[in-house]
């Protein structure tokens, strides 16, 4: 007989979904549709040939090692590389506080089936990352949602949220996915104060922090909490587990990231991962590690930053010009995307129907606000067009909105 | 104030242990012991130079799409390659039955996450994998051991296991680790009617499948249900989930596997997958396409079961030269392990404190008995020291083991 697997699948199972995103990226990869829906590097920035060198060097000087299994928490000079790296910015932290991961993605998974009992409380900006809910939703997590304006979190109005006791505050401080903002320096040292008030633990994502086009860097969460916290003897033993990627600075398809945390739970996330996946590539870690030294990346940032900033300049000089007043849009110094607010009585999942006809896409935001609303928000991406594409693409987009608002505003009229 | 982690951990970690094996190597990686203990292919068969060739003509004729991300379920050339191979073996069996993972340990923490409640039951062999139970511990499995001899797990026991209700029956036929024993064919008949008789599923877990050095090939489970069943229209749609891997076929720093399912599994493992780590290494996976296609699996198989070939039998001939008769052990036709049964009354433990003494390490058997018992019992490695390496250690543990059956038998005539 015929097995009736539906009936077999854990309860978990019920609350893994497929990504909205994901599924909408397959309506929008048709070729002629312009779509700003993803979150993908340029490749124009993929360092391909440094990449083949790399992979030589790697294959001919250290074959054998590169492609036998490795150790769970990662290579350790790549760990070392990144502890100076961090280090730098004033943190104190060693190896010991770090672990490679294969992509954000695994972080975020695992910083779940580490700390998320079913029923727990997390706190998340609203809107906030679909890919940390994502992985969240499979463990039982559940949302408060603490607003943003365009200084990010709203701080004032996290400590009613703490006070409900949640595991932990998920926070993405630099040009946000998806609304693209900034949170202020001002802002993190109340966060830090609050999470050290209440006992409550900082997950601290951080992809894009290298990726500023103007405007002054602020410190990290994670590096605001190391000098409130004063010296340690070496390694990181604070409130903040913090995560960053190669997938922005060299190529996501490597799958590698890390996360930076005390090392008692470094030990943990380790246990982790050697049940879940064993270890990162070890090709991949070498190849990365191998392309990195030197301080290529240090180089290479700068290029990225200039063809992203090329781009979004680009994208909100169309906007200035073509979209109507009556959308508001974010102005990121940083990052990927940027985030659209629409009259409220738009539905941007309407409006994507009728863009899609025009061979044009987003993505709609309601599904970034795990506690409901952002109906008429969307989030826009200037990464991986190309400057002419973004022309064209974001000008047939305002010529769609400048029709749908004056439809709305008529039929306003109609009711008045 | 410091945070206190221990007490933020979600319930479900204080069920994840680190691997004994993982923490037991740590032990026996000083340089000067002879480590039986590791599961590593030998370096000696990866093909270097291949994958140099390979990742400089991926990253020259697609380095875009090999450093980009990549969808979910894995390059489809590289799918359908395995979807070719499989159905050579008489499998009816498409691309939308294979999805690829970061390793075997990932599609056994998928299996996991996707089938186990809290307190459900597993049926295993008897001594079984001890990544199986680390991945499935954290979600909470109860096991059911089912006992195994010389021709794997004894099947007429299999019913009064089936009766209690399992989620999932898990089987590695081919040269088991630890046991390196091999499923009958008249057995694994059984166990497919048996599963199908109480609508269980099976869980078949074949990474050694490939590497047989003398006997005749016995067709996988996967093969025999799929027959049992009859054809299908182009897919597998049965009750058995199998999964392979190219860590020993190619190499392992690779991190790539796949699994086989019915297509409705598989798009709940790509959901799965999408919440956890969205997908493997775009960049291992087309280079293990560009070495693998062609046809060059099939020649370099063969190197690697000559090399394993040679090193197990020196093994059992050192062992049948020095090893003492109250010891027994298998002797596999495949695979990278055989395992030694000690007197009833002798301890691996014990034993291996003073193997480490003498410089030769093993792992103790007990750790892969989840429901207790194989305190006697030792898993040895024979694929990863080439074989003046296996003569030096296995002689070494040889008369370490004389020397402890005539304590422990004059131990016992002083009781007598």
């Amino acid at each position: 007989m015929q097995t009736p697997w539906e009936y077999r699948y854990a309860h978990r199972a019920s609350k893994m979904g497929s990504s909205v995103i994901r599924e909408l990226l397959k309506l929008t990869e048709q070729p002629d549709v312009i779509s700003f829906a993803g979150g993908l590097p340029a490749p124009a920035v993929f360092p391909i040939e440094k990449f083949r060198e790399a992979c030589n060097t790697v294959l001919e000087t250290q074959g054998p090692q590169a492609l036998q299994y490795g150790t769970t928490e990662g290579y350790k000079p790549l760990r070392e590389m990144i502890a100076r790296h961090t280090a730098r910015y004033g943190i104190e932290v060693s190896a010991d506080n770090i672990m490679l991961t294969s992509g954000s993605q695994q972080a975020l998974d695992f910083i779940g089936r580490l700390f998320i009992n079913r029923g727990d409380y997390v706190v998340v900006e609203s809107p906030t990352y679909l890919g940390a809910l994502q992985a969240w939703n499979a463990y039982g997590a559940q949302y408060i949602s603490v607003r943003s304006d365009e200084h990010g979190m709203v701080v004032d109005e996290l400590e009613a949220a703490l006070r409900i006791g949640p595991k932990f505050i998920y926070i993405l401080p630099n040009f946000q996915n998806p609304s693209g903002v900034t949170l202020t320096l001002e802002r993190r040292k109340k966060l830090i104060e609050l999470a050290d008030k209440y006992g409550v633990p900082l997950i601290e994502d951080d992809p894009y922090g290298q990726l500023r086009y103007d405007g002054e860097h602020i410190p990290s969460v994670v590096k605001l909490d190391s000098d409130f916290r004063g010296p340690n003897g070496g390694h990181y033993s604070g409130n903040v587990i913090y995560m960053s990627t190669f997938s922005k600075l060299l190529a996501p398809g490597l799958r590698l990231a890390w996360v930076i945390a005390p090392p008692e739970v470094i030990r943990r996330l380790v246990m982790t991962k050697q049940a879940a996946d064993l270890h990162t590539s070890t090709l991949s870690q070498f190849v990365a590690y191998e392309v990195a030294k030197g301080g290529f990346l240090n180089e290479h940032v700068k290029l990225i930053r200039a063809t992203y900033k090329e781009r979004r300049d680009v994208m909100l000089e169309v906007m200035d010009e073509v979209w109507p007043r009556e959308v508001h849009w974010t102005r990121p110094e940083g990052g990927m995307f940027l985030w659209g607010v629409l009259p409220e009585k738009m539905d941007a999942a309407e409006l994507l129907k009728k863009a899609l006809e025009r061979k044009v896409a987003f993505v709609p935001g309601a599904a970034f606000h795990p506690t409901g609303g952002g109906h008429n928000t969307m989030r826009i991406n200037f990464s991986y067009p190309d400057p002419d594409t973004i022309r064209e693409g974001m000008t047939r987009l305002g010529l769609l909105l400048k029709e749908e608002v004056v439809r709305e505003s008529k039929q306003k009229f109609m009711y008045d």
